[in-house]
């Protein structure tokens, strides 16, 4: 069911593919691009010219450059050319040099692996274009006036790098230089061979990894050509992007309708959604199918480093989410995963879109992946294996409940169960008037959410009776509240209820609660970052707490002060209607808008009542 | 000249900004989120849901950490949570523990900043959402069981953060777990405070890395607590975009026009090609400006760590221009950089924009900043000044050209004068006869691209005579082709004439000049990876070459052997008219629309005709 939505299909690949959006054009005008360059002028229907934050379209490729020299205090530029050198280049006498590049716009590569352990040297173009054969030719001269003794060339296979790098290793060689030159080609894309090759992808940036350790360890310039060039067979990768990257003063290089992926050199229909699972397992297959000339022989069994390459404009959400599903896949084929990489390594500018590669490996090869190297955008990668490992850990227990000194035995008084009741009819009842009160200033939907809260209340009466502890209360509410009330309103009464739980373990006098109430209050300013006086629910209650102060004197009436806190509390509710909002959504609201009170004050003063109410009718 | 073209202006952040697109909302459910949400639902005008490579919407949170973990041995998931931990958590016994998170989007934070020297763990919600209380709690209470005497919560300044990090703290104390709470607001584009504070950015991550050292080192957690919340309040972060991210399943965040980028909080009116230099000197301005209440206090001698990061989408390319621009700003303004640091550090999901983040160092905190991580998101960064080094080294000398036993003393003969200069006319003479065997199979510019060559080669003629010796003269060539033929073509040619060349630096003899025929043809299809048969120009100087071979015998005629070349070279380029393309730009055309000869080899034998006419005319 090959472009039938909801299936993914190679098909359209194998019978279109490779006439479709075709980049290795053997006399093209674009060199060095792993991306999936049109070779004709793109259609007139494309979008205009995108957004890009460059100084000019000349500079782009020496800005850039220059830019990661001038953060990198390893580099230094050549002078006159598009070259980047280790900065230690003098320590290098008698080492065989690494030098690498292509066309700009693939960033990191080539330049963030430059260090100790990777790339000597740097040769970039213009984007998408291969670098100019004189500057090759400098940074070879560079490298060998340096004292190096002799420079292997390690060129992504596009018809322009091979040119250019061949042209200056033929020149540098007529100089009497000792210079090899290995051509990486991992592309797994094309199922029949053409002559041209297979692209050099992001694996190249695994031989930059292999070359360097082996140069680093003293290693010579035959046997480090000799040793990359069996690891550069041993390697595939396949690409995936869900729309195309433009070159800076250009239009997208091609087209993706919008129920498209390019894969590899072909459009997939997949639907909007793409599935990563299904995306990657098609590639997985693509990639190690014995029946694709271009596979890596990945078995079961087999030892593999996984690279995870951002193309540049993917999200790493996605990333991590590809991440996730090429271990997966790969485990389950029996697939034994040495390493994964995980980053942007070798980009096409901003494309949307991952590679995927895959490198046999034994130890000897993982020795040297693991390597230490200075290069900026080498990952720091742990030197364990993927595979085999535990990667979950099991869930703290949970801590066994505090000695609470008040708990009494048994259930709850019925008070406190008639004062729970009671508050959740109240709020119930004020449903629409905190809705209508809060589409003045909030979205609308206050009342809803404190109705939300009292008939989670309600139902968690009707399970048992509540803990008799005022302590153990409270962070029950508070556990209730946190979870069914939801947004910033639960979370705000879930701290208050917290923090006022803390005093009251020890003491359940008057005094006590008063300090909860305090507790509560600081709690709520602490984490909510708003005061008396900003036009939330913290005005009524601070109101209310400032009369509950009176609590703590000897003596204390208790519904006295309670009714003076809850007639405070009602007047600092009505009062926030000539507040100014000083937090929350409504401090966004223009204050000419606001001339009704806070429902979050209103609803905290009904509270408030409430609890009096049926302390009085029970005449406490 | 606010919203003028070409006119960057911060004007109109501030008299629009804050109400213009608003983040921090106080009772929002948009916990904890960097990038610029809007806290309406986006008008109906937006584009459809964005294009997404993901299993499902709501397990996108999940998968991405998920694939984090798999892939990274040094950490593990925490069972039944979205929390990743360090896996060796059990080796922290009697450490302060740090935890971090936030809402998902952010990647790689925070969990790419879990490792030993960073964080311990990190607790993710969903997208752009805060996460769930009870797994803070887990989280804190996983660290507490293992050992660690006390934890430090590290929270972004977003209401839903700051709430539910704050209830789990005091849900933790209650437990009788230390547990203290930074919270980081580093965002400089309030020009007034507003009572919720800055917003928390990309300055966390040097937050968790300062803390991460002092905590690898064994500071205790007060220490910690307090030397970080001075850190926190000398850092200053503003970014910008070109355009908004989508969050998995919904339309983009917020709209901004053709011409716009969003700074700060606010929009911008800039050109299509957001000139960086311009931008970067208007957010530096911006957040050093003293009437900016959210400024970093950099003046002209501050020592200042850079941090350039990717918001997301924006291509590598453009993050190093904005590097470039940064550094040079901040240096014009006597500004002195310690370390530079470039990459993807906070995310907001596929968001094409960059951030700028300044911290005010000294020698002691430098040291944290540099002390040994092993997360894998911190930058390989090399431990030394930004400023105050060369960024550049001094171009290699040329070699001395080396000794050429057969340079004749003075000027060419004047036959090779009389040959070059065939060459060019019969060229010249083909121009419109290639372009148009060209135009069936190739883009029709061949007959041009030769013309090119020829009269670049009759421009270096008027200037002087052509050096005497046949190895000089091919060298010469090569670069001239290479340089002024351009394309692939001048590349092969250049190749050819650059390896044609060495054997005629020992001798000029007719076996010389047939080893360089041989040596060029090698050279040629080395790089060039086409072989005989391919339709190329291959195909006549190989045959060409095949006949020269006769001169190695002793007594060879050069007149005979080369008109039997020549006529061979002929032959084949006729014969190539019903080859399949094997190679170059043709062999993606159709061979069925391929009925003439290929023009490069067409022009190649009538290259060799030239000469042989020039050598007959003078009589060798």
């Amino acid at each position: 069911m090959p472009n039938s939505r909801n299936h993914c299909s190679l098909e359209f690949l194998g019978r279109y593919g490779l006439g479709v959006l075709v980049t290795a054009v053997w006399l093209g005008r674009t060199g060095g691009c792993p991306c999936q360059l049109h070779p004709e002028p793109p259609p007139a229907s494309l979008p205009q010219t995108s957004k890009k934050l460059v100084n000019s379209v000349a500079g782009c490729a020496d800005d850039a450059l220059a830019g990661l020299v001038a953060c990198n205090p390893s580099l230094q530029l050549l002078q006159g050319h598009r070259v980047a050198l280790r900065s230690d280049l003098d320590s290098l006498k008698g080492r065989v040099a690494l030098l690498s590049g292509g066309g700009s716009g693939h960033e990191p590569a080539h330049a963030g692996f430059i260090g100790k352990g990777m790339l000597t040297g740097v040769i970039a173009g213009a984007v998408f274009t291969s670098p100019a054969v004189g500057s090759i030719l400098a940074a070879i001269r560079a490298v060998a006036q340096a004292g190096t003794v002799g420079t292997l060339l390690i060129v992504k296979n596009y018809t322009g790098d091979r040119l250019n790098f061949g042209l200056a290793r033929e020149q540098a060689r007529a100089e009497g230089i000792p210079v090899e030159m290995v051509v990486v080609g991992d592309d797994s894309a094309f199922t029949v061979l053409k002559k041209a090759g297979r692209r050099g992808l992001c694996g190249t940036v695994l031989i930059h990894k292999v070359a360097g350790a082996l140069a680093e360890a003293g290693v010579g310039l035959e046997e480090i050509t000799d040793r990359v060039s069996v690891v550069a067979k041993a390697m595939g990768t396949l690409g995936v992007s869900l729309s195309s990257c433009s070159v800076p003063g250009s239009k997208p290089t091609f087209e993706l309708a919008a129920d498209e992926v390019e894969l590899g050199l072909g459009k997939l229909v997949t639907p909007w959604m793409a599935p990563a699972d299904e995306i990657v397992a098609l590639m997985l297959d693509h990639m190690t199918s014995s029946s694709n000339a271009s596979h890596v022989p990945v078995q079961p069994g087999s030892s593999v480093v996984l690279m995870v390459n951002n193309l540049g404009g993917l999200s790493f959400l996605e990333l991590g989410i590809i991440a996730d599903a090429a271990v997966r896949s790969l485990e389950g084929r029996g697939v034994k995963i040495a390493r994964a990489l995980v980053g942007t390594f070798m980009s096409a500018l901003e494309m949307p879109g991952i590679s995927l590669t895959l490198l046999l490996v034994d130890e000897p090869l993982l020795k040297l992946i693991d390597a230490e190297t200075t290069a900026s955008a080498w990952p720091n990668m742990a030197k364990v294996w993927v595979t085999g490992r535990k990667r979950s850990r099991a869930a703290p227990t949970e801590p066994l409940a505090a000695p609470d000194s008040t708990a009494a035995a048994g259930r709850a008084s019925k008070q406190t169960v008639l004062v729970l009741e009671r508050v959740c009819t109240t709020l119930l009842g004020l449903e629409e008037h905190l809705n209508a009160l809060d589409r003045a200033a909030g979205d609308g939907d206050c009342g809803s959410t404190h109705s939300r809260a009292a008939r989670a209340i309600q139902g968690w009466l009707k399970e048992g009776p509540p803990p008799a502890s005022p302590a153990q209360l409270l962070s029950k509410l508070s556990f209730l509240l946190l979870e069914k009330m939801g947004g910033s309103s639960g979370a705000l009464y879930g701290l208050f209820l917290t923090a006022a739980a803390q005093p009251l373990k020890a003491k359940t006098d008057l005094p006590a609660w008063s300090a909860a109430m305090d507790a509560g209050l600081a709690a709520m300013q602490k984490y909510g970052k708003a005061a008396p006086g900003d036009r939330t629910m913290l005005d009524s209650l601070w109101a209310a707490g400032q009369e509950l102060q009176a609590w703590r004197s000897p003596g204390a009436n208790l519904l006295q002060i309670l009714t003076k806190a809850v007639k405070s509390a009602e007047a600092a509710a009505e009062a926030t209607k000539n507040m100014e909002a000083g937090a929350g959504r409504a401090s966004y609201i223009s204050s000419a808008r606001l001339d009704q009170p806070d429902p979050g004050a209103v609803a905290a003063a009904a509270i408030l009542r409430a609890i009096l109410e049926v302390l009085q009718s029970q005449g406490v």
